[in-house]
């Protein structure tokens, strides 16, 4: 058997000064507490404490970036038990036992690394993951996954997740995050985010439907333009309310063209009525986004913005295992010209904040730094999906730093569904950090000290801005 | 005179650790025989076994990485024995002094790479080219070419070819490669490689004249599309007979749309006709792309895309000196939305595989690394032409394996005609692959032990497993 | 307080022996004199001798880096200084104070590392900014100031600038540069730069009163395109004689597209009459761009291309402040095809000089490396504007050295007004370059001897050659 270890410098460069700098300036922030505004955690999950179930449910079926090495490696999702409702445990296992007899095709890739980091400092495993020893170390995340202190909750204070957002939508009764809201045993902080995608894209088969509800559960009654636009207040409203701090969107482009008056009103009316041309639909689209940033103006919410991914790249995925099973391809996208409209109106004033993410690297320093460089409300987004990975960050702090500065950065978001999975990948922004940051100290560009600050301001005080916490 | 030599650890970073582990991973790959699954060497060379004629026509005159530089600093091609037939010793000699007074432009370019190897390892020269030893030069690499070891057949051996692909028409008779797989003194291996593009393109003025000549040599008469169809799966067939383990493309883009039933048919008829739109007849080039992918899935052909050059930039160089002499430039592709068509009928079925090479490294991390990370019949190509340099290759290795890993890409393909070039091509590409996972292994992300199971692998198991080998 | 120091290895990587080849090589250039070929000091400071006002003046309200990044911290240019006239002393004592409040945030910036070389070596001040010690420093700014030796001409010989460009409209007298030509106290050399964009965008509002302006001046009367032709030929004349170089221009794509016979004459006199379309407009500035090479090519003036930036992208900050304060952001930009119609005519023939310039890094290896490297008379501009920074230029010289060598770059340009800065942007520039060529000798690609060549190559013949000095 092949030891599995962690080295205390692992992603830290080999040069002996820079691996110094960077090891004292990750002491000063390896046990900060983890603020985590945006992923995909169900909420009941934290709010009734549910264990979890069995080892591929925790690691395996939740997670596309898991599930997708092995597909591409010709293992059918089925076989990891995606989509196949609750598993029992020889489905489990079996999962379980594919993915350790892959375990070398992830070689290199950031899932290798967050599970490694998972397998050793959480399950306590030892081992290189094999076929030889898949039912072993299976039997070992199981017996950990029935301890108490393998729930949620507690697993919430051990990880030491101060806040930690869910992804929700509009018409959600939010009944976990209030329930927790009034659990005094409940000494962390969860939040919902409001995510109305679906609501703004008119294109869609099931928009009208979605409206219809959007006006029950507002009260709003949606005829017009105008009263979606009050619906959408409310339930911001109610949003706030119950502890949201941000809003967050992902369409294919990051358009936000605003309508001419009247257009808007007629386009939707249209889009009721069933009517509106695919263009028409689109136009709306942009301007209802242009609208949400009108909105977070005045609430105050904070935006982010996920754009330019083709979803569901392959039918056949879509219709056999859904949707958010790894299927998703990036696509490139502009910035500059889709931001104008929204920028030029709320970009430099009130308290509005806008964070873009991206998944087309090359607009990280050729648009999304010069940006946020200059509107003072406009803050690039810490890598997200894809590029949430060691060479990635490396690449987005050697590109954004020089035209954004660090401060106008959103400190780092892990966007996951895998909970366990959150340490690992805080750790590993945090240990990229400060190698960036010890890069500038060891060609006398920063000072130890300001770098040493920046550190803890980029785990900290930056993304408590930013989200405003 | 300035000395001429190979360091042992070239191509390795100074860091001692990091050169340590590189060094170690490359001792055990750098002996390795080398598989070559694309490239463009005559197959008369091998099959007749003919000796190279003199230096120019030997390095010089079919590599347009050699001759694009000095075009670029005012020597003209003819200067350099470019299109102008068989080069009599003055011309040769003339071509090759160029060659040497120019060398230090080369300074920090893949050629000066390959060639200082080539002189070195080869030609057995210690000194640095200059216009003064240029004749002295000149007369070593005479004196090598005479020799019976420096014939092509013997270079197989020596340089220890397992595997080598031409690239043919799908006209071309194969006669060598006939005679080489009769020929028992031949103990290597050599296959043909199926490039159809002219025959996709019905805007090509020879388009209907080759489609005849495809007809002939088929004995296909090809009245409709289901005989063009027909035709090429017959010599598809006659390839795959005679050796082929792969075809290979190269259009403008990497689209693959198929058209509506009945309008493939319509289209080509209007083609045959001459009376297509230049709309039409690209829209028929897609489809047959994708048809190419169906006959892949088919056949079991390994399919190789290169696309995204505009090709013969500079009209006057192709009218005074034809096609493949420099003027060849890269545009920006796109690959999700153009390979959507054909990887959702061919991606996750079957035994075909695809490879996609780009020259636009924007799309390795945003689109073909998330691609081939997904389907499992898809592959990302080692950097091709004006990026199969050493930078270009590490940002390659650094945006492909985050989101992909190892395993879902091509091996190394050298892609010449200088055949003298392949050992040094194929030793660089190792070297930078052992630096990459030394890399890994000195930031504590891969064992030292892994690394070399993948070092092997990349060099070995993945272009074989890749073309089938 | 916290000492501010300048390490000599700034910008040197800390691995050992990179860190010493890097320092050697440097050493050998770094007292070579400055030739500065492209910038925005107004030629009045150098033709009058014209004194520093204040420290803001001098530091900031010129120089948009600086303005910018607490722009997007919130800070209002205004309190800046910016477009409010002449600064009385507590206006600039406000201006710089904000600027030393702000210091943190432009940690990772190349202001940051520009202003730390100024107020280092120009200054003479010896502590971190701060709000507690901005008075005392604006103190040791304004005594500079108000040294004798601290007025532009003495700065030119303390600088060691042997040549300066200016950048000057068309229409300008040039008294300023013919002023000084007849000095013989003045042993340097500036020289104008003819900078025309406005004259070649007929969509342009103030294009038709341009035009009239142009005709007055150099007296040719503008009824036709021939005469607009005419007009501009002598101007170029004019400019020429008086010392000029080049020419510089930054349209919003970089299309060269020559217009039928006829067309231009037609499309010009609609402009004039007010009724050329914008789409006519702009097909008429794509012709013009193409005219100015064919005059560069009659001329001899090198012609400088800087595409692709979306100027004043905030309308309000446009009204409030006017151009250039920051609030100009990147777009992508496409060469291969753009250029084609300008190469393919003069690309290769006569004694033109292209430069083109990019702030979209995704060019440099996939199109403009692959252009210079094959068209003689094109240069690839060393980065410029956004990336005229360590990490981005280090970048720039690994994309573009592998596709084009060194010699195919065009020198290193400030682009600056900020005089102060001009030193050190030089010193950056040539410091990043010394580490390219290490990490090249230390990877066994070059020597140590032939990396020093080429290092003084960089500094001195290559801005001699491109920009004929």
């Amino acid at each position: 058997m092949s030891e599995l270890t962690l080295h205390p410098d692992r992603l830290f460069p080999p040069e002996a000064t820079t691996r110094g700098v960077a090891s004292r300036l990750y002491d000063q922030v390896k046990d900060l507490p983890i603020i985590s505004p945006h992923g995909h955690v169900p909420p009941e999950w934290i709010a009734k404490d549910i264990p979890f179930r069995d080892p591929a449910s925790l690691l395996i079926t939740p997670d596309h970036y898991v599930g997708r090495i092995m597909h591409a490696h010709g293992v059918d999702l089925a076989r990891l038990g995606v989509a196949q409702g609750e598993l029992d445990e020889t489905a489990s296992r079996a999962a379980f036992r594919t993915l350790c007899e892959h375990w070398h095709l992830y070689a290199g890739t950031p899932v290798r690394y967050w599970l490694e980091n998972e397998f050793v400092d959480i399950f306590g495993i030892d081992e290189v993951p094999t076929a030889e020893n898949a039912d072993r170390l299976y039997d070992a995340v199981s017996e950990w996954i029935s301890r108490p202190t393998s729930r949620p909750r507690a697993l919430m204070e051990s990880f030491d997740i101060e806040f930690i957002a869910t992804t929700d939508d509009p018409c959600d009764t939010l009944e976990h995050h209030i329930a927790l809201a009034q659990d005094p045993s409940f000494t962390r902080r969860m939040a919902p985010c409001f995510r109305p995608d679906a609501y703004l894209e008119p294109a869609r088969k099931d928009w009208n439907e979605r409206t219809d509800r959007l006006a029950d559960v507002s009260g709003v009654s949606i005829d017009s333009y105008a009263d979606w636009v009050a619906a959408m207040e409310n339930r911001r409203a109610f949003f706030k309310e119950n502890g949201a701090v941000s809003t967050d969107h992902s369409h294919k482009d990051l358009r936000t063209d605003v309508l001419p008056e009247g257009e808007a009103e007629r386009i939707f009316r249209e889009a009721r009525a069933g009517s509106a041309s695919r263009v028409e639909c689109e136009a709306l689209q942009r301007h209802m986004l242009s609208e949400m940033a009108r909105m977070a103006a005045d609430d105050g919410l904070t935006m982010t913005l996920h754009p330019a991914v083709a979803r569901n790249h392959d039918p056949a995925t879509l219709r056999d295992f859904g949707a958010d099973v790894g299927g998703d391809v990036p696509i490139s996208v502009e910035a500059t010209r889709a931001l104008q409209p929204l920028l030029t109106r709320y970009g430099n004033t009130g308290t509005f904040n806008l964070v873009v993410f991206t998944m087309d690297e090359t607009i990280f320093g050729r648009e999304l730094g010069p940006l946020a460089g200059f509107y003072r409300n406009m803050y690039v987004g810490v890598p997200w999906w894809f590029i949430d990975a060691p060479d990635a960050i490396r690449r987005f702090r050697k590109a954004v730093t020089e035209p954004a500065g660090f401060h106008k950065t959103s400190g780092f978001i892990d966007d996951t569904r895998a909970f366990c999975s959150i340490p690992a990948r805080h750790d590993m922004s945090r240990r990229l950090d400060c190698v960036h940051l010890a890069d500038l100290v060891v060609e006398h560009r920063l000072s130890e000290d300001e770098a040493a600050r920046i550190a803890h301001e980029l785990v900290v005080d930056i993304p408590r801005k930013v989200f405003t916490l």
